[in-house]
């Protein structure tokens, strides 16, 4: 693959969906990508230059960033050390600021109280003891959690009942000295939704509608935007994902997860990248959020993140489901992630994107019969009739 | 770059900026590119695995051709010779008889004919005293052009007044004997117009809204989509692009120029592949012109290919304007080629869309200001002013 010098070279640690998608996205704007990986196999080595090393290699990472204008990421579980072995030579965004904030969800749950930005009630837990005295005050259900590198559900551990405490001891204790744990109160929400926002280098910024997201097995399946929220729902989501973005000197897209709890939004958790629950952009808004962040990263001006219609992203985990099936019906955009499928793995999404929502409800419909998912689509459906 | 053999291999003959954006379509459908050019700084090799050869090299191409399922094409001026020997392994979209037809304006305009798809009188030159003779019948204005290879305004001639037979012949005679010539009366057309359409392997058609373009010294200029056209004239180019594919049992997008001379609509010619007209279908289509035309070549189901708005298509020639001064234009989606800038030479392009034609007024006025072009947005946004 040959590469054009003078354009900018944007170098993205982390291989992923999300790096492909962000190259594909960049090609247009003069961009070349080159990507970073443990695997061989990185799915983003299809769209763009791909060097195989470590995260944790600094000397890898460092030959790697020589020839960058400017570092990314599609993954933020970086040894902070290598973060700032790149930041040492040339911009990196987001920063180590960042990173090490949306590392810890300990550190990250201090930070957005700090901010003003609620939070489920949480309690850092270093032994069996703490475990035992955080259950007493924050009350059952909860949820023990390690403080890093949990994704997914990944992790975790519900807890229910006092007597479930043994087990969760038994699946997570040995973290505490580790990684550390953390145990937060469970928040009976009604919604989950989430901010997908966008911060330049200059300070400016923008955000896309709020989306509404249904999670399966602790696993995104649906999204849906623009969320239906009031305005006040609307403006308080968009003032913490701003209030963190400065606070944070952030540059580049980041989601903010957050429980609609009825009277208040609950801020869950923070991603410093581009977001599984922003790729209805690519079709459904007028800028997507790869674009965007490449955008950011560049120093460029941010483009415009009003939605187009109505979106509704569906995930596919392992075997991807017929495409032909699915391109039959108007208005599906097929996302085939070109990795070999197993279970439980990212492979792909569609995003149904409709004018309105009677629109969008007879797509969806007629997808879920297409591609038999109908109850990955049932939840949706049922919220947009609700309107 | 690694490829996935599980996914469907499209090889494309030609690599510019068509089949890079092919390419970059292709990617979320799970379907890897691989594209063919004389040229190894081919600007599809940046985003495509690239093979090197010449379009007469029988033996090269049969050799790119033979780990692909489909063969299809950026550019149409491949040898007759070459097309045959890809259709005698595997599938060639669109076949051979389309790019015969396409590639010989004689044929071409006697094919329109033979469908009752006006056009403008036109007539065989082999000599000197058929020229006078054509000329004498045909009045004046008349456009001289070559039967085969001309593109963008090169090898014609404008015949203005009897006396510029001398010069027309001495800047095209030679091609009597070689290519063939063909005059053509003038056509006092009132606005130039394409449709863009496809037609899948199944015979399933769909077309775009109309397109109204600008050429500036016979190259497009600028393309706004929807045209505001009667329903007859949107009817009327519906059934000529409609009968030409069913005739040339047509797979694939291909584009057909129209003269609207006021009363009737007459075609000029037909481009057998994603066409300049088209390149707003990207950010101002359900489905863009590039993945349709991927969809219908390895035949899954054709895309809604209804606008999603009203959207302006600028061309770049040689250098590039400055991206961050239109990018801070809402609205405005930015396509750099990626290739070496040469003076006429087509680097990149702009689409500007926008939910309503007041909103496009408003873009084009910026983004003309923003880059200083102002002559360049000027008849777009005079024909949206006149709605």
């Amino acid at each position: 693959m040959s590469t054009m010098r003078s354009h900018a070279q944007l170098g993205v640690i982390g291989g992923g969906q999300l790096a492909r998608m962000m190259a594909l996205a960049a090609r247009p704007l003069g961009v070349d990508v080159e990507v970073y990986d443990p695997s061989a196999d990185a799915c983003a080595g299809h769209v763009a230059a791909l060097s195989c090393g470590a995260f944790d290699d600094v000397v890898a990472l460092a030959s790697f960033a020589a020839d960058r204008d400017v570092i990314t990421f599609d993954f933020e579980n970086v040894p902070a050390a290598s973060v700032e072995a790149l930041a040492r030579d040339r911009a990196v965004h987001p920063g180590a600021v960042a990173l090490a904030t949306a590392q810890d969800r300990l550190h990250e749950k201090r930070s957005f109280n700090a901010l003003g930005i609620s939070t489920a009630a949480f309690a850092d837990i270093a032994s069996r003891a703490e475990l035992d005295a955080a259950v007493a005050q924050l009350g059952l259900p909860a949820i023990l959690k390690t403080r890093r590198l949990g994704y997914d559900g990944k992790g975790q551990f519900r807890f229910r009942r006092p007597e479930d405490a043994e087990a969760a001891w038994s699946a997570l204790g040995d973290q505490a000295s580790l990684s550390g744990l953390i145990l937060e109160a469970f928040v009976p929400f009604q919604r989950e939704l989430s901010v997908i926002a966008v911060r330049g280098r200059n300070g400016s910024f923008a955000s896309w509608p709020l989306v509404q997201n249904w999670h399966v097995d602790g696993v995104l399946s649906a999204s849906l935007a623009p969320a239906k929220v009031s305005a006040a729902v609307q403006q308080q989501a968009l003032d913490y994902a701003q209030r963190l973005a400065a606070s944070l000197d952030y540059v580049g897209v980041f989601a903010l997860e957050l429980f609609d709890s009825g009277d208040r939004l609950l801020a869950n958790e923070m991603a410093p990248r581009v977001h599984n629950s922003g790729h209805w952009t690519i079709e459904g808004a007028e800028t997507s959020q790869f674009e965007n962040h490449v955008r950011a990263v560049l120093g460029l001006p941010l483009g415009d993140t009003r939605a187009v219609g109505h979106a509704c992203m569906l995930n596919f985990l392992g075997d991807l489901p017929d495409a032909a099936a699915a391109l039959a019906v108007p208005g599906v955009h097929w996302h085939d992630y070109g990795k070999a499928p197993r279970a439980g793995r990212k492979t792909g999404h569609v995003t149904v994107r409709a004018d309105d929502i009677d629109g969008l409800i007879v797509a969806l419909e007629a997808l879920g019969r297409a591609l038999h998912r109908e109850a990955q689509v049932a939840p949706v459906i049922e919220q947009l009739r609700g309107r």
